[in-house]
């Protein structure tokens, strides 16, 4: 498998450059194999999409063998140390989701999440890395499958591609875990699996790809030979708050329209309200780590240690966006929520999760006071968008459509409105931060290019998704049972609830001497068989 | 804003070096300006206290620009991976404080950590950083405010200021949730509010800049032109069982005090004791993960990674304290608790985390076994002073103030015993352990003015906040209901206690299946609406 | 103290080479001497044993001192970071264990964590890692007691051996958890100290020299003046499959042999099954946190950063196993298990755990797909084991037999298997993968010598110390009440049991409000006393 080197250039450059023209159409697609349908057909109407890279890279310094290599150790370093935390945000999102879930549906969300994490590792081992990150066409990725024929390093990168695939594994394991958020409580085991292969081995690299791959038709935006050359900008997503989050968001929407609501699940506008969640210890936690695994997130992005005022300034406004969007969340829940006059915990913590997600595209490019008034902006996005969804009698069980999608689009817009135009493209070696890479928003004196660049990114990248897994789930749904999307009523309605019916246990299984705990009576030795 | 650059020095020499003249006197502050209406005054009455840096450091190598890149690369991928770790201690501190709590004050738990982080971030960004680490006098830096101004590296380091920054806000987010502790099951959430505010925006940083600022009087102790010249030393808190610590742990004490005991609470000498913590598992989980998180604590503050012979003894430091601690306060517990002969849980993790906190200071200078031993006093000063505070019947639910406040005391004190005359300096290229910078302690063969400037430098600092933290607090306790510190009665005693009351949930909420837990009937399906 | 340094190579070459001669023949031993007197016996019957090293390194790069300096640097973050996150694995076991135990003996697993971690840093400081990995002869260390006299460097790394300590340290105490997994529920606490003793001051230590001790003879094995020279093949277990995992899994069955099922405890033949742990998602995010851990354990045991293909590609390695462990289980338990056609959470988390035990020797040395395969192999490894203990009524209440002991033993042998013959020896300044390094295994056209010293390492140490354990907790067994090994019967079968007769607490403590849970009847207003 050979590969064209040639199309690469630094990695950011990758998520910053438009190189192919590109005209959106309503296209319909189908099934698992939606993705690959879609970039045959692409490439049958759209003949020479591929262009060359032309992008100048600045002057490296020249270092000796020993010291580039001891620079790539660096980042490898930093690299790997980043894609362990992003990985231990799986333990975040199961905390908080199982938390936030009824205590009937616990065991559910837990294999869900572990599942989708096996699951995803072998898909992206065969296909996904393959798809979203080695060249191709504009559309899809097609080298590398099984990680064979891969250069020694990521192109632009001073990181092994086998390193460079954990990260980015877990990235995309992220995403996988935030679709099964919104669906939780009423999706069969075998409908999970089923969908869990078309986002982790279909939807999310391809469609990642347009943004994130080498050539990528978002990504070479607006240089010349490619898509909207007169735009100027391509589509910028340093982290994912697109790739990752909105991906995964609208994904989960699809699938809670498509699913319906939970069996008596009454929204707002009805009387009701949102079921109460099991274990707020737990989904307090669970968001506490995932605040921490976001630090592998953001700043393992820039894939490289030597630009260390881009660590640094990531890792900040990081910090501050989710203090932004915590704090003002909580105040909107307490000046306009349900529970007026209290301190919310549920939308506290969603919050700060929103300042995450939306400090997930621009934290390279804004500053410290940016990333708090977005990140705060986030928060009260959060606010409105699970409101917004009570009134469309969407159930959302712990909120992942208003977290990831809609913060998701919210942080990767605000990029055309924070940047500060100090700030260009991260490198292996360091910064470029030179006249021709700047970004500039429309708040710090820029055009609106900028915005329109995101615009056009996110939008395009939210709507595919949105139709190409409402299809899916579509199709799932009509399979016979067990296969069906949505788990026969007697799994919802029964005693013990989803967890007994697909996996044979409660998630706290009761103990013998469970009745003492009642503190009605005392009971005498017996001891379990 | 400009800065006088020529008042900072390698990083550890701020932790060690006395510049200043200083006179200690009684002196009354109040409410949230506490802190600067001091500073004012200080310098009002203190004339000519600022003198100029005359430190010389060792001979550094003389590395080429680009190994001088690749070195600061190095230390600051150290610094925010142990920025990191030191931010993963909020699940540990939420999971420790919440397993502690009674179930009715559980969210309150949550909340107040997850608020605090949030408002701690925007604060130590707006102010904080500026009072604690920039110049200014030598009681209050008076530059930097909004990360205005500064200088690329923090000044004797390899790390830039935004990376400097994000490891300082998890320090002062640390101290900042220990204050809670105490405080836990009695205290509203506005007078929280306003608490923190003053703890995070004031107290903290203003104090910490005494020991940890660039020209803080304490920092500067005992050299030419400053504060108590004659002693021949500074005091030295290597990552803060005094800034950190002891700042918390005197804070949380002020404010049990002001509060008082939760109503019911009946003390040991009244034939009551301790209500149980509510879950275990959580407690003990939380406490692994501190000490998980204070591997970026201790090691972390070198500041560097050139200097491994740095890191690699102050992380095993740590551990041994650790395992001293906690096994010293096993045995304490076993021979000496009221539940004698039993292996308790409670002091054992308390235990441990004494250990942390004494070994925090003193780290990078002592020994393997001094380490051990002065952790393994840590756990009896931890059992000590458990009793100490039952005794005098202050009710603090987690052990905050033995554990950060005690603990820190004697583990800065610590050092001028066990400082092995071995190690000196940290620094950006690495460690300079010449013989001007050793320290020494009394059992190593020093002579006593390690220990006198230890003894100044805690005692200085925990009489300041305490006294500072009680005039606050008691101002908000004379505020009307709700933004009186202490929350109404009903928010104590009513049913779900103070989660109910303030959060409107319970920490878990019952479900709708929660009788058939019970063991004593199965019931049919039902679903929560 | 003198050290003979000259015994020391590189460190894989200490994990991959055989020097010495060595006859195994059935010994008995006794007591917590029993590996001294193991060594002593050996050392009188075997003279001779002690050769030189002849192992010529490959030529490293020439680099300046500053440039040595740098990569050491990078070698000690890397292992540093690296034993942090091996020492978060404690959370993730205390959890796991936890989650999977009866409510009753959750507060007993707590302690024994917290104990056994604490103990382990004593003991492993003072004379676990002079046994381990100081030299002395093939069967023990006989130097840096106390961590004195040690070199700078752990020979053949860039890492300080303080820096070093703390890693291994790390690993020890894993070991020692695993111990308890096993044998839970009925351990009284003082035999858990003393039966701990052994497995971590002695046991661990001493047969793990075996393997990685600088001569070791099974690290020396096949090498000329060595035990069979004429294998041509040393033992190699990179990151511990059998020197940890086997080693905590065959202790384990040794103690639960030992001490018997828990009383009322009915096996699967007899009608019974497995009693259900109390807190699945605790368990579950045990698993991740260990998952988590895992990539310290594994991609830290380079202890080198400098070799950044070795890094990455341990790493996804790493992740594809546990993927194929975890799949692999949850499909055999619902083809084969108790609960067919569910999908069960336990056998699931153990299988990604096995997963990541097999692949913890030979990740170095094999292909992302062979470690997808191998992992996969693992997880039906553990689901045949679980029900081999099953049928041989052995009560092991968390699968610590089969996860890390037969897990860790097929891992051990599937190098001999899937090693791809690309992959040599790691170093601090990068790796070696010349010819006479190289590694291949049967699946690639390598002949089946290194499937023999795999098997001879494995089975050898699997033996031993399963042996020297039996005995071991044989002595305990002896020993009166409160020091024998098994609680009195009222401390299994009394009310709260083990944790009120051992620990004098629920692991739940009772709230004065709890029945308000049972959704029975209201309560008003009751404060705890």
């Amino acid at each position: 498998m050979k590969v064209n080197l040639t199309k690469f250039k630094s990695l950011s450059s990758v998520r910053q450059l438009t190189r192919e023209k590109w005209a959106f159409g309503a296209t319909i697609f189908g099934g698992k194999m939606i993705g690959l349908g879609l970039v045959v057909l692409a490439m049958m109407i759209l003949p020479g999409l591929i262009g060359t890279s032309a992008h100048a890279a600045a002057t490296p310094p020249k270092p000796t063998d020993i010291e580039t290599s001891m620079m790539n150790s660096i980042d490898t370093v930093w690299t790997l140390v980043a894609a362990f935390l992003v990985f231990a945000m799986q333990a975040g999102f199961v905390m908080l989701e199982a938390g936030f879930a009824r205590k009937r549906e616990t065991v559910n969300v837990l294999m869900e999440c572990i599942f989708d994490t096996c699951l995803c590792g072998i898909l992206f081992y065969a296909i996904g890395y393959a798809f979203m990150f080695s060249s191709g066409n504009g559309f899809i990725g097609l080298h590398w499958f099984f990680l064979q024929g891969t250069p020694d390093l990521y192109p632009g990168t001073g990181v092994p591609v086998i390193a460079h695939w954990i990260f980015q594994y877990a990235f995309a394991d992220t995403c996988s875990t935030v679709v099964s958020g919104a669906m939780i409580g009423r999706t069969g085991f075998r409908g999970d699996i089923l969908y869990s292969i078309g986002i982790t081995g279909f939807i999310y690299p391809i469609i990642g790809h347009w943004a994130w791959g080498p050539d990528g038709f978002l990504a070479t935006m607006g240089t010349a030979g490619h898509f909207f050359t007169s735009l100027g900008q391509g589509f910028r997503d340093f982290a994912g708050s697109t790739v990752v989050h909105t991906i995964g968001g609208m994904a989960s929407l699809a699938g809670a329209i498509v699913l319906g609501p939970r069996i008596g699940r009454i929204f707002a506008r009805d009387g009701g309200g949102m079921p109460p969640g099991h274990n707020l210890p737990m989904a307090a936690v669970g968001g506490f780590i995932l605040w921490f695994g976001w630090y592998g997130f953001n700043p393992g992005s820039t894939l490289s240690a030597m630009d260390i005022q881009g660590i640094g300034r990531v890792a900040t406004n990081t910090t501050l966006a989710a203090c932004g969007g915590g704090m003002m969340a909580m105040f909107a829940a307490l000046w306009w929520g349900e529970t007026k006059g209290k301190f919310d915990l549920g939308f506290t913590v969603n919050g700060f999760l929103a300042g995450l997600v939306a400090i997930t595209c621009p934290c390279y490019w804004v500053s410290p006071l940016g990333a708090t008034i977005l990140g705060g902006v986030a928060g009260f996005v959060v606010f409105g968008g699970v409101k917004l969804l009570e009134y469309l009698r969407i159930d959302d069980p712990i909120g992942a459509v208003p977290v990831h999608g809609f913060a998701g689009i919210w942080g990767t817009l605000s990029l055309g409105l924070f940047a500060t135009g100090e700030y260009g493209i991260t490198g292996p070696y360091g910064a470029d931060n030179t006249a021709p890479n700047l970004v500039k928003g429309l708040f710090y004196g820029g055009d609106a290019s900028v915005l329109k660049a995101q615009a056009i990114g996110t939008f395009t990248i939210a709507i595919a998704v949105f139709v190409v897994t409402w299809v899916m789930m579509k199709l799932i749904m009509f399979l016979p049972h067990p296969w069906k999307l949505r788990v026969e009523e007697k799994g919802e309605t029964g005693t013990g609830g989803l967890d007994m019916f697909d996996h044979g246990t409660d998630a706290y299984p009761i103990q013998d001497d469970d009745v003492s705990l009642s503190g009605l009576f005392e009971k005498g030795p017996k001891v379990t068989a």
